[in-house]
């Protein structure tokens, strides 16, 4: 066998990790791919499948699956966390390219820190929605999901993968919460946090159709930076607790981000309609998707914060010896 | 072919539903047998796998990956699962016996009130919560938990039927939402959150130790009655709308039942500490589990409760056309 080197000696790991960042970046996609696939293959099904009548209906046709609310649910839950992830993904994707092409080098120095905090998010949140996205598609066809020829359950299978690979869940946390957060003692996490409020206190202009969106944001944002702040504290003193509750925070980041891009979306989608020749149908449904993530996901943020800040000793009350 | 006809004419469903009933119950214990043999297998593959220095040591020997903190959060959120889960299948067959045995035909009548009750929560409860265990189990195992070999992954595969077949989610919660809950005006549900208010006023004797666990099961019982409420006011005027957060109810009652269960364990384990030949290592780890749910599991009612009163409209917004 003939070794070659590549590049400079004892640089190797450094190497390796401007392989490991793309390929973690492209995880995160693939938790979205199969997520969105999975969400395509069940719509298909939940139109076309007849099975029962519309609620209240005693008598009359027979529906497709589609009208009936708990698969409407299950569907928006799909839909809504699919566009939530993809663009958070499209985020980081742009924040990629300005860390490379920006003329202004504080902006491109800057992008670069949040790319990096940004890196573990996409691939760790990502991938852990795209496995419950496949999930919740596998149960929309409900035994026929659990039949190989519909295709469903390969979904599933296909995003089980991908919080294990390249660095599982508990290593992207690890690299959140020690080298990120940690580290820098927050500062780009409260950059982003400021980011977030941004958005938040302009969807206060959005009246009624917005509000809702608005309550849940401005209390997720409020958790996510009460994790952040009792983080930067924890984790030069006690580095264990910062571990123990480091998958949640990330969780919490990732689904406060996802609320920030939805409500991002709302913002835009609402200005649009204003015009005369807008696209209706896909603005109302981003409407409608933004509302959804805000009121049955953004809730998720606050009990996330509260097992970061006060969760940490119940995860090590039990010493290894005594499982 | 020869037709037997089985008991009287025209009962037919209603047999059925005898055997359905037990049928639902033993699917709802499946789940928690395949969350429990997952976590089984999972713990000794991490007390075997070594992997990494603990925490905060950069030289050393090298340790078993219990000793990682993710790992240990990762694990007693399976066993805190299992045994929640356990307990109320327990007490749903101890309810069964009151139901055909108990001398008193009253108490007869209110335990089988109870029991129809806790059926469709101990089905489709306990079998998502199978799922979410089993997965748990293959992430602890990292790579190894994708490789068949190991046998973490065939859990999850059995799991995953679980929620699916003798009625899905979806059926076991309408079921709990209109033949149970909205049916009765909330009657049943209400004595039970009745009952659980009992358990969550006697931890205020606990101390410290069962501060954080009182805190939470006050909040979370309290945000099961508000949605109680909301179901049996919601589904005689709009059935669908009760039929969109039906399975975010069906969970909620599921995890406020499962700390009521952990709750009363705390304060048996508690009481039994005191015994000078209590069994010591069982009953702390009891605490330990029990103050884990509540930190970790309990705090998931709330947004629940949450999807309950505020989501069902998000959930109708979008029209099936509009998909």
């Amino acid at each position: 066998a003939i070794g070659y080197l590549v590049g400079e000696e004892n640089r190797g790991l450094e190497y390796m990790f401007t392989m490991m960042n793309h390929a973690r970046l492209a995880v995160g996609v693939e938790g979205i791919a199969v997520g969105e696939r999975a969400y395509q293959h069940a719509l298909e099904y939940a139109k076309a499948r007849v099975q029962g009548r519309e609620i209240g209906q005693r008598s009359g046709d027979r529906v497709t699956i589609i009208h009936h609310p708990d698969v409407r649910r299950m569907l928006l839950s799909m839909r809504a966390q699919n566009e939530a992830m993809r663009a958070l993904a499209y985020f980081a994707a742009a924040t990629l390219d300005k860390s490379k092409l920006h003329p202004n080098p504080g902006e491109r120095r800057r992008s670069h820190g949040l790319l990096d905090l940004l890196t573990p998010i996409v691939k760790g949140w990502c991938t852990e929605q795209g496995v419950e996205v496949a999930s919740t598609g596998v149960q929309v066809h409900g035994g026929m999901g659990f039949v190989e020829e519909t295709g469903a359950a390969q979904y599933l299978r296909d995003a089980r993968i991908t919080t294990i690979y390249e660095g599982t869940t508990g290593i992207q946390a690890n690299d959140l919460v020690g080298r990120k957060v940690g580290h820098e003692k927050g500062a780009t996490a409260l950059a982003v946090i400021a980011a977030m409020r941004e958005i938040d206190a302009r969807l206060a202009a959005g009246g009624a159709e917005l509000a809702s969106t608005r309550a849940n944001l401005t209390e997720a944002v409020g958790g996510l930076e009460a994790a952040t702040r009792w983080i930067v504290d924890a984790f030069p003193k006690n580095p264990k607790a910062a571990a123990g509750v480091s998958v949640p925070y990330l969780k919490l980041f990732g689904t406060v981000a996802g609320g920030w891009m939805m409500a991002r979306a709302a913002l835009i989608a609402r200005e649009k309609l204003r015009q005369p020749d807008a696209d209706r149908e896909f603005l109302e449904a981003k409407l409608a998707t933004a509302r959804f993530y805000a009121e049955h996901e953004l809730p998720r943020a606050l009990p996330l914060a509260r097992e970061v800040t006060g969760g940490a000793a119940s995860v090590l009350a039990l010493d290894p010896g005594r499982f």
